[in-house]
């Protein structure tokens, strides 16, 4: 029997993959990958057959549960196993039902943690999600539900919190300030709309809760978090430039 | 005018930093540390002078003016100047006020993110923080202040969360778990307590919220996350062994 390594790839950039996470990739027979994972990433897995099992919103029940099929047997036949996630595993990263799957079947897995997104986009604006004084309290919510899921209230935590990151935002940008306006956070709350982090397509959008639906039509359709709080005001118009250090992945 | 990276170690093991930071200490003159970055982390910045700038609470103003100028003092006279931080920095890792001063300074910064020790130690215990119809609305706060900060509520984070996890909180076990419960937290709420998370030394510690303050008498004073939420409910007494890949640490 097999070991299944859920891995989270990071934010975008394949040098913010952890050393373990590369390590693992060289040694895999099988990886089943998500649509967002950087093909330089998935080159380190030089042996390894390579599967596609991105999945979009509204299917996800099916496709999940054949992807957790797909991981059992491939852990029947093969040593290393590679479930290949965006960002990390254990945020929003839908990891929980397949570690249920393998915990039934009886297989051995391991979790490899990676940069989210929030984080990811936090260092590229060059505004710390906490702040002495300011923010010592940061929330992650999504507002999309799945298929057959039931309503959760994302808002409340975004009203409490100093700092909050709405995951899988974008799409649901005018839902998104329309509720959080209702129910009294201030227009005039400092907003950034942050897509595709890290990579060389990436947009910024910078403005307030106010703003999000007009910015959000802005976004070009890649994965985005909308960060808010008071610390965004610290964000400037021009995000901190990412040295593009990809020498370490070409001798990889 | 040379150049300030601040960078996140990640949770604790050497092998969970990022391929970036890797290449990024190969290149460093200066690499000023926190005391709980892992030896062979520092091991590769060969070329560096290392200094320790590890603080205490309640020396927090001195100590990060000090700090401050010291990066700024380095980047006048040498090309590649490395912070280095645990964790990420933009979490809980006061990055901004060195941001803040490199900007005065009209020093040229980037930041590398990190792994957050909040996923690191969900991924140690197989539990997601997010969990498909059960929680989508997690946070993350901090109980403690540094001298002459005001007082946050990060209780009313934690009482609207599906998800909460508490850094730098076994300190002050017994004021969280007081004071959650008089607010209304039902007691009987599922909690772990996650200390020196990835590395070999690492304490896991299952119970309740009631039972939180006996629990934290079980740590051992290394940095502890907490982690409480229905999620939780799903950690086993054994938590996931993670294999020791310190290879490509000795081959780097």
């Amino acid at each position: 029997m097999g070991k299944v390594y859920l891995v989270g790839a990071g934010p975008g950039a394949p040098d913010l993959l952890t050393l373990r996470a590369a390590e693992i990739l060289k040694r895999a027979e099988f990886v089943f990958h998500d649509a967002l994972v950087h093909p330089q990433t998935l080159a380190l897995a030089a042996r390894a057959r390579k599967i596609l099992v991105g999945k979009r919103s509204g299917r996800h029940s099916t496709v999940q549960s054949f992807i957790n099929k797909r991981l059992v047997d491939a852990a029947g036949k093969h040593a290393v196993v590679v479930r290949l996630k965006g960002g990390d595993p254990m945020l929003f990263g839908r990891a929980q039902e397949e570690i249920d799957a393998l915990r039934k079947a009886g297989i051995e897995f391991e979790i490899v943690p990676g940069v989210t997104a929030a984080t990811a986009a936090s260092a590229e604006l060059g505004v710390s999600l906490t702040r002495r004084g300011l923010a010592r309290h940061v929330v992650f919510v999504t507002p999309r539900a799945g298929r057959g899921e039931r309503e959760n209230d994302w808002a409340a935590g975004v009203l409490t919190a100093d700092t909050a990151v709405i995951y899988m935002g974008a799409e649901l940008a005018e839902e998104i300030g329309a509720e959080l306006i209702a129910r009294g956070k201030p227009k005039a709350t400092p907003l950034v709309l942050v897509e595709s982090a890290t990579l060389p397509e990436r947009r910024v959008l910078y403005g307030t809760l106010a703003e999000l639906p007009a910015l959000a039509l802005g976004a070009g359709g890649g994965p985005a978090v909308v960060l808010l709080g008071e610390v965004l005001r610290a964000a400037r118009a021009e995000p901190v430039l990412t040295e593009k250090i990809e020498a370490i992945i070409k001798r990889a």
